[in-house]
C-alpha cells in the first residue's frame, strides 16, 4: 500500500460488507433457534429476552466457556461445524448442574479475516447446540481483527443464561453418606485435553486427521471432532419423572478428580469404583501412545462419563432407567463416604 | 522432550497450578463487584444471581463483545489495566440502550501461556468496569491455549446482562418528526477503529506508545487506551429525574453513521449537524495523517460522540442539564425528520 493513499476501513484489513454478508447469511439460522420469550430481531445493540412472570422466585444461571485447542484439530481437519455444538454444550452442562433450564446463548466469534461461508459453519454448529438445549441464540459478536490470528484460525467464546425457581436449586448440599454417584456416558473425548491429544496424535505420532484409528474403527478426526454429549434433556427427563437430585457435575478439564468435588459438601468423598463403566477405547490410546500415568487421565479427561448425578441410594435404579429411556447411558460409578472433600479412586 | 517420555497435561503446555495461582489472586477483586443478588462463590460450575421478586414482568437484555485490535496498543504499550474497562463498557453500553440495568457480567481471557501477574492486570481493569456499571462479576473462563496466541497476547470478550421492565424498554419505536437527537462525549476512540489506527501510528508514522502526540498533550500510548465510557450513570440520572428516553445508541463499529439508524423507525432519518460538538483533537490527527475521508471518519469512529439520546423535542435543555450535573457533557447534535432511515450530515 503506498504510504500516502487514501486509508480506509476496508484497506486496514476489515471488510464491513463481508460482514453484512455474512450477518445475512447466517439469519435464518440463527431465527431458527428463537424461542417466543426472543423479542429482539437480529442487529440489535441488546438482545431482550422476555423472563415474564411464570417464575415466582427466578434464580438466573450464567456460564461461560470455549472450546481450547480441540479448535486447532478442526482446523487440520478443515471442518467447522461441529466445534459450535461443543461451544453450547460447554456452557450449557455447566449451567444445568444447578438445575437451571438454558434460556438464551450467546457467541463471541473472532478471526483474523472473515470467511463468510466457513464462519457460517461454525454457527450452524452454535445453532445445532441451541436447538439441542433448547436455548435461543439470541446474539453474537463475530469479531475481525487482522494481524491477530493466525491464517484460518479462530477463536470462540460461548455465554449461556438459564433460569431455576430458587427452592429447586441443586447445589451438592443435601448430599450424604452413602449417596449414589452415577455416570451418564460421553461422547468421546468431549473439548478438555487435546493440549495433550494434540501433542500425542499430531506432533509424536505425526499422523493425521485423515489417519484410520483401528481402535476405534474411525479417522482420527472423526474420534477427536465428535461433539461435547449435551445433558440438558437428560437431567430434564429426571425432573419429569419427579427425582429429586441432590448434586451434578459437568466432567471437563479437570476429569472426575477435579470436577465432582466442585459439588461435595465439607467432609465427604466420592469413592469412584475405576472400571464400573464401559471404557472408551479413545481414552485406552492415549494413555498407551502417550504413556500418560493413569492419574494424569483421570484429572485431564473425562474417561467415558461426561456428567454425574449424585442421589440418594433408593432412587439409582430408578435414574439409570429413566437416562436409558431417554437414550443416555448411565451408571452406578460410585457412592458417597465420610473422608477428606475429592474423588477416592477404587478397583472394582 | 524426549519423544518417548511421559507426557502430562504441564508438559503439553497447559499449568493447571498456574491457573489456580491466578484464582486465588483475582478473587478479592472480583469479591468486591458482588451484588447481594450474587449467591455463589467463585469457582462453580454456573454462576447464580437472585433476580427475585421485584420486577413484574422482567425482560433480560443481553450483550456480547471483544476490545478488538486496541488490545494490540495495550501488547505494545505493555499495559494492560485499561482494556477490561473496554470490555465492560462495549456490553453494558449495548444492554444500556434497551433502558436496562446491567445486573452481571462475565469474562471470557485467552491466551497462549498465562501469566497470572498480568492476566490479573486485566482482571482488574473488568473489576472497574463492572464497579462503575454496577454490575457483578459472576463468571470468567481463563483459557491457557498453547500454539494460539503469539507471545505476551491475549483475546478477550465479555457478556453482560441486564434487566428491565417490560413497560419501561426503550426502543425508539415511539421516535417522530421533530426529536432532538443529544449526544454525550467520548472518552476519544473507544474500542473502535484500532485497525486503521494502528497502521497509521505503528505502520506508516512508525510511532512508538511512548511517542508524544502534540495535538493532545499526551503519549500515544495515553491517548489510545484511554478507556471507553460507561454511560449507564448517564441514563439513570435521566431516569432518576424521571425524563421519558425514546431511543439510544451506542456509537461502536460504524460511527454514527451506522449505530443511530438501528433505532430509528421507518422513514425517520436523523439530521446531524456536524460541528456542533467540541472537536476531539485525536480524530482529526487521524483524519490528517491517515488521509482519510471525512465519509470513512464518521462511519469508523465515534468523532466525539460516545452514546445517543433521542427524545421529545422539549425536554432537551432539561437533558443536558440532567447529564451535565452528573458528570457527562452532552449537546444538542440533530433532529429526526421524514426520510430514508439514516443519518444525514449538515453543516453547523
Amino acid at each position: 500500500m503506498n504510504k500516502n493513499s487514501k486509508l480506509t476501513y476496508k484497506k486496514a484489513g476489515v471488510d464491513i460488507k463481508e460482514g453484512d454478508r455474512f450477518v445475512d447469511m447466517i439469519g435464518p439460522l440463527v431465527r431458527k433457534t428463537f424461542r417466543p420469550e426472543v423479542m429482539t430481531e437480529i442487529g440489535s445493540f441488546g438482545a431482550l429476552f422476555r423472563l415474564g412472570k411464570k417464575y415466582k422466585d427466578p434464580v438466573l444461571v450464567s456460564g461461560t466457556d470455549g472450546v481450547g485447542t480441540k479448535l486447532k484439530v478442526a482446523f487440520l481437519a478443515d471442518r467447522h461445524d461441529t466445534v459450535g455444538i461443543d461451544l453450547v454444550a460447554m456452557c450449557v452442562n455447566d449451567v444445568l448442574t444447578s438445575g437451571a433450564e438454558p434460556l438464551f446463548f450467546l457467541d463471541y466469534f473472532a478471526t483474523g479475516k472473515l470467511r463468510p461461508e466457513k464462519a457460517a459453519e461454525v454457527i450452524k454448529g452454535i445453532t445445532a447446540g441451541c436447538i439441542e438445549s433448547g436455548c435461543a441464540l439470541v446474539g453474537g459478536e463475530t469479531a475481525e481483527m487482522p494481524g491477530f490470528y493466525d491464517k484460518g484460525e479462530y477463536d470462540l467464546s460461548g455465554f449461556a443464561v438459564g433460569v431455576v425457581e430458587k427452592k429447586e436449586i441443586v447445589d451438592g448440599s443435601s448430599i450424604r453418606k452413602g449417596d449414589s454417584v452415577i455416570g451418564i456416558a460421553s461422547n468421546g473425548l468431549h473439548s478438555n485435553g487435546f493440549s495433550l491429544v494434540r501433542e500425542i496424535f499430531f506432533n509424536r505420532k505425526r499422523m493425521k486427521p485423515k489417519s484410520k484409528l483401528k481402535e476405534t474403527g474411525t479417522t482420527l478426526a472423526d474420534e477427536l471432532l465428535r461433539p461435547t454429549r449435551i445433558y440438558v434433556k437428560a437431567y430434564h427427563s429426571l425432573r419429569k419423572s419427579k427425582i429429586t437430585i441432590k448434586g451434578m457435575a459437568h466432567i471437563t478439564g479437570g476429569g472426575i478428580t477435579g470436577n465432582l468435588p466442585r459439588v461435595l459438601p465439607k467432609g465427604l468423598q466420592a469413592v469412584v469404583a475405576e472400571g464400573s463403566w464401559p471404557e472408551q477405547p479413545i481414552f485406552k490410546v492415549i494413555k498407551g501412545l502417550g504413556n500418560v500415568p493413569q492419574s494424569d487421565m483421570m484429572s485431564t479427561f473425562n474417561m467415558g462419563i461426561g456428567y454425574i448425578i449424585v442421589a440418594e441410594e433408593s432412587k439409582k435404579e430408578r435414574i439409570i432407567q429413566v437416562l436409558k429411556k431417554n437414550g443416555f447411558d448411565a451408571y452406578l460409578i460410585g457412592m458417597i463416604e465420610k473422608g477428606v472433600k475429592g474423588v477416592c479412586y477404587a478397583k472394582h
